[in-house]
């Protein structure tokens, strides 16, 4: 047993671009990558720490930036993955953004305003906990705009992040894909234990009510917005080490090849006297 | 002679998406619209009162925007061209952003960062006096940025254009075309006159130094990105009265179009006792 190249994982999880991609083909419980917990416990560790060290010369660096959109049901761990992957990665540099509902200011423009408005600055990571794909994913199932409009916001979403990828961005996607029982036991724990039940909201339960047209929504987002400047990973997500482990390497990778070197500042050091 | 129609105005002016463009073989002063300035004055005067009333109806309906891009060499007139064209429109539901060069806040992310989180609000007219496209004409002559990443420019502001039109947006691109001799004139007019004096800006001399150059990045710009959904129209504007003239009857044909109605609340005013 040995830990997965970030290359075998790059390719076990991507959602090939201009190839049809089947959600219910793929397996929200599967361990091929990591059959052993206690590896994808040590990759999940020596990642986290390599992503920190990257991260400062991404930031010394301070011309490029990533950007980290996680998406996923209810309980399937996007906050739970920031506080993993990340956990050795201090705060300086990062930016977090949670997507909630837009605010009536947000709805006064198009659905990428406030998007755009959260894109990281040169130098920093950048996670999207839900993001514009929310635009695709809910606003498709409860019908939240015109059909017709939806259909457009594809093609517009890959005109953005290929505009962004141009511009100095890498972007890394993932979809954290729960089991529909396995969201049932995790909505149960937050039912149960104290420092879970905030994170429970009765919205949820509606959500799960409507869980294939969920499903179906995140085939099409997929299928139409896997693209090769911005690719979709579909990351098993029932087992949360796996999960962690799994998004570590793909961050970590991401971070690699942008080939970041500590600038050069252009003096010589010997010069001074202090 | 008469007011020519807005069909007419549109067809002499648009930059034909499509069609090979020539900026010099445009005057400055052309006069063949509006031969008798008085009547450019009655034109301006009674569009400025119908873009007033057609704003309004824009602002209760409150689902759509109107956004006006305003390019120019210096002492084009694009500051008196807001003055004149909404002379009668009140600033409620206006939004005019005058960029200028980008902070370090906004250099810190794409160029079209700051321009995206500028657009107006739905219900809404939007005014750019200056625009994305600066990053096309000074960052091109003056190499900003990467020849490369220029030419890429091109695309990606069709792509974020063509993005605002399909989600309520309507845009109007005027290029304010003054002739070399006329912008001499008026920038000695800055040099001796009080209440033009604050404008003038040393570097506009070197700007008038690189007009040739100039020329050639909005030639470049207005073949590139002259589009069915956001056409470039090139105003004559040696002439300031005729500039306004032609300005207003465009802005007016835009709101028009938009097939404005006063909004039905949805309930019946004879039901009510005040």
């Amino acid at each position: 047993m040995a830990i997965p190249t970030i290359a075998d994982v790059r390719k076990a999880l991507i959602a090939r671009p201009g190839k049809p991609f089947v959600l219910k083909d793929l397996s929200t419980e599967d361990k091929a990558l990591f059959p052993n917990k206690e590896e994808a416990e040590t990759s999940l560790k020596k990642d986290a720490a390599c992503i920190n060290e990257l991260k400062d010369k991404l930031y010394a660096e301070g011309k490029r930036a990533l950007l980290v959109v996680l998406q996923g049901m209810d309980t399937a761990g996007k906050s739970g993955t920031i506080k993993s992957v990340f956990k050795d990665t201090t705060p300086l540099g990062m930016e977090v953004k949670a997507f909630k509902a837009p605010s009536s200011e947000e709805l006064a423009r198009d659905y990428l305003w406030r998007v755009h408005n959260a894109v990281p600055r040169r130098g920093h990571v950048g996670i999207f906990d839900r993001s514009h794909y929310e635009d695709v994913l809910v606003a498709k199932v409860r019908s939240l705009a015109p059909a017709a409009d939806i259909e457009q916001r594809y093609d517009q979403i890959n005109a953005f992040e290929k505009h962004l990828t141009e511009n100095g961005y890498v972007i890394v996607k993932c979809m954290l894909n729960i089991g529909h029982e396995e969201q049932g036991v995790r909505l149960k724990e937050r039912l149960q234990e104290e420092h879970k039940l905030w994170k429970f909201n009765p919205g949820d339960l509606d959500d799960r009510a409507l869980w294939p047209q969920f499903m179906d929504a995140y085939e099409t987002a997929i299928n139409r917005c896997s693209t090769k400047h911005a690719p979709w990973h579909i990351i098993p997500a029932d087992s949360r080490t796996r999960r962690n482990a799994m998004i570590a390497r793909l961050v970590r990778g991401a971070l690699e090849e942008m080939d970041l070197k500590w600038k050069d500042p252009g003096h010589d050091p010997g010069s001074y006297e202090i």
